[in-house]
């Protein structure tokens, strides 16, 4: 049994559709015209397909094939809204292979033993309302009914709970909703790499074996605003100039490691007062840090403390720094990576460990293992059941951009590789 | 004949109660109760002193003494506005000077041959109005009655003309105000130094030989915004780490000149798109530079352009240089400076000239010449007349806040020095 790449192309040209833009980038925000449009034709699909379709409080869709036992479902999922002028891969992919697996198994007459959802989650992305990874988050306990009440649209002030109303949610059936782990056996969520791993490696898909805790610092130097013309060079105490120092080291710092799997930015940088003739007197940035072990992160905070040291003491600054997240990073499930890369190594050509190991991509079995460096709705799913992810790659490892592609040799691989894990686990979950 | 310190101390005092605020700053912005009541008072000192007041259609205040011929007159001034929070001797003094000179003559029945003018300018400071040396600007032709008519106040929104006409100005008489160089013999401005060239070296004054030229570029750097985990480090293209590059390198260029009339400064920096998770794909800001000489302005440009190219090729951002302002420097009148000069060098203890000139100070005479790193009135004021300024000691080079302080014995040196250059050039400027 294999998935029709053709019709899997069709679909991801038709849910293109629903929100593209002049540029060809898509524009799918929640609570959008594209977004309702989108909802309606994932949820037509399924129903084709003879699913049972349930929308829950925060408008999560859950697209449901009867089993032929009495087990937890195992479930494929993603999201489907994107980032403004976003691209047409990121969530959506992982969606529709879950759609194409389905009508595979209809098609081929195949009933598992468990139920097969696919599960299309609510604004993971940025958005308007401030609150990304939202539908996930709603479900599984990290985010209070009192600060989804409270959201709304930064620009035309409408209620979040207007707009979840409009794509058929409702805020009231929430805390009744609360997923546990008796709700499902497993979650899987195929996306595309969104770095260049993948791509540099010329390989199609990877397990995923983590994803990567973040870490940000906001940092302020208080120096001494004065005069730029009657200062001499020598008197100042240059808050931008520090700031300057510390964001070069701190890009040092990291790239000391050589790892592909660590890295450290200044997306942040707001210098005080702000006039063409004075000299900063305050500069303040926010560093955020991608690290997938506590020991390297404590590391890293070390060394920053050994540089800001050094910067207040030459240029008589002085350096506050406060923890702005300390997200941990997340493990993947044990089995499901290894389900995952038994079937990799089925369908993907081996590569050279060593060759990839060089490039800092550890092996699993035969198949190559990557740490996520952006958060997913898997983060959340994890903490309630047995949560996988497959990578698969992107061109140039684009994201968030009409740019953002995908071949289709990769997606096929991704897919058979995700048909065949499901077929796995509907036989390894059993007692779960 | 010598000033009266005890008297001028006591008008310090005075002058500095009209919007002196809790913390001992001074709030005298134009078009202020204390601005108001501050021209009253220095009005009605120059009226007990037998002056005529001619108030002009920006309100700066004319304080003229007759002199016992038919000449030009020798003009003492500055500004009796203040930043926020600014301090007691900022333009004050140069002022206060004026008409301490005006009380010694008229004490010791001394008619010089030229009338002998005080003029205070009316906002010289920067001010919510967003037009610095206003006075002097409007009288001589740097700025045009459809800006001042245009300018409002930037949080009350009261348009300037309404502010000008409740201190005595009237735009209207504008136009047939403008100085020439029929108007004035002489202008000599007394101002704190703002830097700490003479308090570093234990000078009471010095000469100034030239306002500073400036020369500012905006300089925008363009990189590829991306995202912050799954980017890896070396495919980035930063533009925030760029720019701290090239500001650490300006920095860099400035401190190889050793010279104390040179400096750098980059007081704005705006980062796009400005998000904890993004890379910053655009950054931009203003390079201020001081400069008294165009040779070194050119140099340092191109030093700039070099380090530019480097940083495009190392990064692979794409940086692009405006100039925004390219403001050349102003020579003070070589009599003036000589007569000011001869003057300081019978008040001032000598000090060793080797030990001046390698603090970066000049010698005229026994006098020490300075550079002016900041502007003032007497800019302006020198394209329609024989300029000079003379600098006073300010305590650590502290300017534009409370604790900005000249000790008494500085200021008598000072007002000395003045009183006996406007002797000196009564006797002079016959001719002109």
């Amino acid at each position: 049994m294999q998935i029709n790449i053709q019709r899997l192309q069709e679909n991801i040209q038709k849910l293109a559709s629903f929100g593209m833009n002049s540029q060809g980038g898509i524009d799918r925000s929640i609570g959008s015209q594209a977004d309702i449009e989108a909802r309606k034709w994932l949820i037509q699909q399924s129903k084709n397909l003879g699913a049972t379709v349930k929308i829950d409080g925060i408008a999560n869709i859950y697209m449901n094939l009867e089993g032929n036992q009495k087990l937890k479902p195992l479930v494929i999922g993603s999201h489907h809204d994107a980032v403004p002028n976003g691209g047409k891969y990121d969530g959506a992919l992982g969606v529709l292979l879950g759609i194409e697996i389905m009508e595979c198994l209809v098609e081929n007459k195949v009933q598992l033993k468990h139920p097969f959802q696919v599960l299309s989650f609510t604004a993971e992305e940025p958005n308007p309302f401030g609150i990304s990874t939202m539908g996930s988050r709603s479900i599984t306990g990290k985010l209070s009914l009192k600060e989804l009440e409270q959201a709304y649209h930064n620009e035309n002030k409408m209620k979040l709970s207007e707009a979840i109303t409009k794509v058929g949610g409702d805020f009231h059936l929430l805390e009744k909703q609360q997923l546990s782990d008796q709700d499902m056996a497993a979650f899987i969520e195929c996306h595309i790499e969104q770095s260049r791993n993948l791509y540099d490696n010329q390989l199609s898909v990877a397990v995923v074996s983590k994803i990567t805790g973040i870490y940000r610092e906001v940092i302020k130097i208080t120096g001494e605003a004065n005069h730029a013309g009657t200062t001499k060079m020598g008197y100042r105490h240059d808050a931008l100039l520090a700031a300057a120092e510390m964001t070069l080291e701190i890009e040092n710092i990291v790239l000391k490691y050589k790892r592909p799997d660590i890295t450290g930015t200044v997306g942040i940088l707001d210098v005080q007062p702000g006039a063409a003739n004075i000299i900063p007197g305050i500069s303040e940035f926010v560093v955020d840090f991608r690290i997938p072990d506590k020991t390297v992160q404590k590391e890293i905070s070390d060394k920053l403390t050994q540089v800001a040291y050094k910067i207040e003491q030459s240029r008589g600054v002085c350096i506050d720094r406060t923890v702005l997240l300390d997200q941990a990073s997340v493990e993947m499930d044990q089995e499901i990576m290894q389900t995952l890369a038994s079937s990799i190594s089925r369908m993907q050509p081996n590569k050279s460990e060593k060759k990839l190991k060089e490039q800092g991509i550890q092996i699993m079995g035969q198949s190559p293992i990557l740490v996520s460096m952006a958060g997913h709705d898997a983060v959340h799913m994890s903490t309630i059941t047995k949560t996988g992810m497959l990578f698969v790659q992107s061109i140039l490892g684009k994201s968030h951009c009409p740019q953002e592609d995908t071949q289709i040799k990769d997606i096929q691989v991704a897919g058979n590789v995700l048909l065949q894990t499901i077929l796995e686990l509907d036989k390894e979950l059993l007692d779960d």
